[in-house]
């Protein structure tokens, strides 16, 4: 049998998660990213884009139920759904599950990621194909400046705030977003790790609070990202994660693995480290 | 410049935690284990016990405060205290920050990881130096059996549940454990993650739940371990990890990173597919 070959994202070139590739279904470069997807016998189809790993089949429901349900779940009556990245169809996938939504609109920079993952990671681009999903392929910064007032919630869904996905994670965007929510609208995106060296972890948190009253982060496992512990955070003018949350709508959620009602809580005590980082910046407010 | 040594934990031989090697500081083979100590850039000082990682300098906060704090402060008076294993120091460190603890007994059955500790890694060996601290050098099954109501708490900081530690997992040790506790005595143990696809994840549970009334598993991040999402349990014939508790205890404790009075009830929020898995199993009580 000849060598195996194994493939490592690395931080700061000292330490990083390593899969070994058993077999390589695509390699691809975009106008945007390198795209590869490969197979691991243990975590099943591995996407990961310039060298970062997107998901892993075994560990994405944690990144995407977690990434949706807590937000969706405090808003009173989510109609109208906007994704800005997700081109896989995983974060569709866990939106469309809410009977309250009508629309999911999803805005994806590469075409493709969306074909690649049609073809390679079906068990996420089935998403894509929900009658309740509009797709859009384009810029996500341009789309929410020309959309007022239109969505319930809006969800990034992005990589790092690296290269074209920088201005995702900035006032300017963020401005922008709060336009185009409806009253009552509630914004989430991923928000990193603090334990993660590459990034300046709590930027993104005080760029958001020079946009929203509110900022409420909070933490997931995902075992598929940099040292596992990552984080989100729900923004909004006006609601909190907790004042609409109804968990009998909890119950109607179908084929759920990481969230549950007690999450909605639980998942917004961060390690203390992470909190005291937040609020040793006072233009950061705790929740 | 030379190419550098990386060092995999691989799981299955598929995936796991690769650090960079930048300065060996001990291999050593003791009759127990093998115990190797380096450094690397990004996390310190790191030590593994037959290649599995115990700790690394910039993540250890995480593993030693959540197996200690919950269960010291589930307990109304925690005035002594047995450790079986941890003999690096660091669950020692945590025990004695709680004014109420008088003694606390560390059992660890290799003279070389105390001897190892006390010369690599000062910032978990130091709480082998507490005066409150007593050093047994021995078997800590043998140990336990031979030391009956004695302690308010017991904590085994122990390897994974193969060769020698194995037994520190199975039913027969719980009952001298239980036998070993005063009344209102809290037992905690590292249990395993339910993503490590190395061991049987729900067994621990099953044969605590053998032994124990009550049997409280909790989670926390700890990215040194694979997958980052590990898992503990307090057990108790009598207490759960609330009734006693008084958030008033945490204010006095110095230096937490991690823990903080609100992790006594997030922490006990599993990812559902874990919860699910202890449900399954009609034999395991959930909390």
């Amino acid at each position: 049998m000849s060598n195996p070959r194994f493939l490592t994202e690395l931080e700061k070139g000292t330490h990083g998660l390593t899969m070994r590739v058993d077999r390589v279904l695509a390699e691809h470069v975009s106008p945007y990213q390198s795209i590869t997807i490969f197979e691991n016998a243990s975590l099943g189809r591995v996407m990961l884009l310039d060298g970062a790993v997107m998901l892993t089949q075994f560990h994405e429901f944690t990144y995407h139920e977690m990434l949706v349900h807590p937000a969706l779940l405090a808003h009173p009556n989510p109609e109208r759904v906007l994704i800005v990245g997700g081109g896989d169809g995983g974060t569709l996938r866990e939106v469309v599950k809410h009977p309250e939504v009508k629309e999911a609109v999803l805005c994806e920079i590469d075409q493709a990621v969306i074909d690649l993952s049609r073809e390679h990671l079906p068990f996420v681009a089935c998403g894509l194909d929900s009658p309740k999903a509009t797709l859009f392929v384009g810029d996500g910064l341009e789309y929410i400046r020309n959309h007022a007032n239109e969505f319930d919630v809006i969800i990034v869904d992005s990589t790092d705030p690296k290269g074209f996905a920088e201005g995702l994670f900035r006032a300017p965007f963020y401005r922008d977003v709060q336009k185009a929510l409806r009253p009552d609208g509630i914004f989430v995106q991923q928000t990193e790790s603090p334990f993660y060296t590459d990034v300046d972890w709590p930027q993104a948190f005080k760029e958001l609070k020079v946009v929203f009253t509110r900022v409420h982060p909070y933490a997931a496992f995902i075992p598929m990202y940099p040292s596992g512990l990552w984080t989100f955070a729900i923004c909004s003018p006006t609601l909190d994660p907790w004042a609409k949350f109804n968990p009998a709508r909890v119950a109607q959620l179908e084929g759920l693995r990481y969230y549950s009602a007690q999450m909605q809580t639980a998942a917004f005590v961060l390690p203390k480290f992470a909190q005291d980082i937040l609020d040793a910046s006072p233009e950061i407010m705790s929740p």
